[in-house]
């Protein structure tokens, strides 16, 4: 009965694999289980397993032997916001869905119809590789451009626009089988701190949150969400001890109770910092779960929280009729599920991995987001191809074919690649930061992969492109810009150019968002460059 | 019967693919052909596949793939010399072969079972995986430390070490079921330019030849190897005409009569500059089948090749009896393969595709290789941790998570990459060459990221790393140094070095030969690292 009552404890624990097959690919072992702890875990009774790393083909093995270990249904979850090729490469990798908030302020029911597809995309191609859960849509209100951790995955920068896209990609996600995530409640939108590292505030009203943070949850919701991902925030004006994914007051009296929401109540990734700083593995779990969760993400340690549901229900902190309430709902969830493919079905899935219609959509979605600054081009090279990420190591949106750098390579520009770990370029001076003497001469072209906080670069160092821009034009040396990422870069940025500059702007920073915008710039593909734009 | 002839010709051919599994997926579009032109090519007999890229997960779906389209056998074969890990993430990724050459002068019974075993494990990891045909080993002999393209890939400087650590990979890979390949032949070691870029001369008389070349593929050829690759070389003393790779005094006289070679004869890739710039793909073709090549591998242009071979033998320049014994070849090749496991089979084999004994033999390997400069240890820092390689991006050996960023940083030091687009560091003083005003301040731990020509690296630049040494060793700023891949450079810059320097050497440049060697420099395993050492 014991054994019986720990199965059901553990099948509400989630816990972070690797979507790599091999041990020694993980890359990120703190957090990642290595095979032996999955596989003993999984017989254990864990009920779910957050993936990252790998590529489709990996994805669709790796969930088919994570089933294997399970020996029952699993609830198999990624933070696939922006198409699973954001994750795992081979699948479709979208633009972020702040592009589509942008559009939704102009064009609302072009906007809303292509998040539904954006949704049944992701809901489609997760399904076919073995996923049965979307983390995602993100239905913060992305109303401070300095948030860090935000920003771009937003819907929208206002309640309506964030609810009514976050919803559609819902219908759309969830209209293949496949579960979708409302996140991170009851709203991230307006932090200026990264959860990742400590506890942001935010410092509002009930009446603010009514009026901002909560709408588009109360869309997702009535849109039919299966699951609600919790914040690790703290909101005095609700509770003034827990942060959200502790709360009582947040996640039953408000989630359930006020927003009658009677989907899974998962929380945010119990590992962060916000959370383990202040409790250990097993309370967090069980403080979470008394707050009203059902799934416990990436307890820092798996088995220590399932003794402390243990211990907690046999002390009475948790009822067993709450723990029934709890298993039902992820057994509900999990009947909603289209069922997996199968290992045979393999070649077959992984072939029709991306449909036609799929393709255009990315074409769509990457044509309609493009802001032109101009219909001038990028005149010959030589020159300077200036890039700044925030690191080359494994950066998907730069393969060593990437267009960002093949293309300006036949038009003569020759690449410099700034990220956290090149030889510093700056002089010093914040009037003319570019070092330029320690730069090839010539013309540069300006290719910007900037996302998150847009006006101070992870990459650190003394990251001031307004300063740059004007640099570069007294010296006469600015050939073009290109942004990737950040609206509020471009917005920042695109004042200050000459009206004749060649210059674009993409949400997107993969190769097929550098193809669309580098064309427009006058840098058709290149004989050797990836088959980016298909 | 014209379209059986064509489909045999068509077997004749090898073409390029990705392992990836999608066209979005591909590295190098230019010469792997699109799924749609491999399915066709297959189907219409293509009797091979050459594959790069992807993780084993991935090469292991895509070889069931191109089995499933080619509905017969095919041979599926990679450059795998250093381990199937080498170009396929997950399995196996052993030091260079070089580094068991220079044991077999010292301990050669002991060298000559550890290369058996590396043989072994290539083999069994290809076949688990779906290849049946290995690209190696290297039987050029490196005599010339300044080749850019054999170097540390051949297995001997001399070709008594050679031959005797080449036919025991020979041994062991083919006792897996799975062929191995002898090249490039007639020998590439003692050449200073790179085929893949002109066509290098080989002024040697026969009798030279005959001492320092061929020893080693007759010694393959005695251990039964089953094919042998042609070098793109030109030998004026055995025809001066033709590059060998298109001679039948190379092929025939030399390779078939001379040294009594009956297994397959394949081309090195017809599509490198040195043979494409002078015939067509066509042409190409028929001339290394005319001088004596079985299969044609990598033709500019597949289809123009195989019409090429049914022109000729339309015309007589290729009787059907020479066909027939190629097709001979081909078949008992085949045959000697290991049948392939079955896409049922997929999981379990993927679980076991790294045994305990293989793990062993990467460790025994690594630690038998390392070099130690002294018994010090790198001082705690704040310092600079300046890595050289040839390019970050898409760099296996520098994950972001890599012990050579990793425990430097745990250590106080923090990464500073040069690459081939990094900003310069370099000052243009040849006594003083790196701009040190431009790096961080403090001790400088230097790892040098140097395969092929050890004394100009390919990332460009002023690289005198001797130079850079003795600089820094001025400033007494020099903390440590980790030289990986080349023991040429290691020769070189071990001399300056005072006697109580931190210092060390690897052969191998992955992420676990980091792990051995740092681990020497007092640098031990830091908290977040990947699962390297296993």
């Amino acid at each position: 009965m014991s054994t019986e009552l720990r199965r059901q404890l553990a099948s509400l624990v989630v816990v972070r694999g690797s979507g790599h097959g091999s041990d020694g690919q993980r890359r990120y072992p703190r957090w990642e289980l290595s095979n032996a702890e999955l596989r003993r875990l999984l017989a254990d009774g864990v009920g779910g397993v957050i993936l990252l790393g790998g590529s489709a083909a990996e994805l669709r093995l790796r969930c088919e032997q994570l089933r294997h270990w399970a020996g029952g249904p699993l609830l198999l979850c990624a933070d696939v916001e922006e198409g699973v090729g954001q994750r795992f490469e081979g699948a479709s990798w979208l633009v972020p869905p702040l592009a589509l908030g942008r559009l939704h302020q102009r064009h609302r029911q072009e906007a809303e119809a292509l998040a539904e597809r954006y949704g049944r995309c992701t809901g489609r191609q997760a399904r076919l590789l073995g996923l049965n859960w979307v983390l995602g849509p993100v239905c913060d209100v992305n109303n401070n451009p300095a948030n860090p951790v935000i920003n771009v995955r937003a819907w929208g920068e206002t309640p309506d626009t964030a609810g009514a896209l976050a919803s559609a990609f819902v219908r759309g996600c969830q209209a293949e089988g496949v579960l979708a995530c409302a996140k991170h409640f009851p709203g991230h939108g307006d932090t200026s701190s990264d959860s990742h590292l400590e506890l942001p505030l935010l410092p509002h009203s009930r009446v603010r949150l009514e009026e901002v943070e909560l709408p588009p949850f109360r869309s997702a919701i009535a849109a039919g969400v299966a699951s609600v991902m919790t914040a690790h925030l703290q909101l005095p004006a609700l509770d003034p001890e827990r942060p959200a994914t502790l709360s009582a007051a947040v996640l039953t009296d408000l989630l359930r109770d006020d927003l009658g929401f009677g989907g899974l109540v998962v929380t945010d990734a119990l590992v962060m910092e916000a959370i383990t700083a202040h409790h250990g593995a097993a309370e967090a779990a069980v403080l979470a779960f008394e707050a009203g969760a059902d799934l416990i993400l990436m307890p820092a340690d798996a088995e220590a929280a399932i003794e402390g549901l243990l211990a907690a229900v046999a002390a009475g902190r948790i009822s067993r009729e709450r723990l029934e309430a709890s298993l039902q709902r992820r057994h509900t969830a999990l009947a909603a599920c289209a069922p997996p493919g199968g290992l045979e079905r393999t070649l077959d899935d992984l072939a029709q991995l991306i449909t036609p219609e799929e393709q255009e959509l990315s074409r769509t979605l990457l044509a309609l987001s493009l802001k032109r600054h101009s219909t001038s081009t990028v005149p010959p090279g030589p020159g300077l191809n200036l890039i700044r990420l925030d690191s080359q190591l494994n950066a998907p949106q730069l393969p060593a074919m990437a267009p960002a750098l093949l293309r300006p390579g036949a038009h003569g520009y020759s690449p410099t690649v700034l990220d956290g770990r090149s030889p510093s370029p700056w002089s010093g001076d914040p009037a003319a930061p570019l070092a330029l003497e320690r730069l090839s001469p010539g013309p540069v072209l300006l290719q910007l992969f900037v996302r998150g906080n847009p006006f101070r670069g992870s990459a650190g160092g003394d990251e001031s492109w307004p300063a740059v821009i004007q640099q570069l034009l007294a010296a006469q040396r600015l050939a073009g810009l290109a942004v990737y990422g950040s609206p509020y870069l471009w917005e920042q940025l695109q004042p200050l150019l000459p009206a004749e500059l060649p210059a674009a702007y993409s949400p997107g920073q993969m190769p097929q968002a550098q193809a669309v915008l580098l064309e427009q710039l006058g840098l058709p593909a290149a004989a050797l460059e990836g088959g980016f734009t298909d």
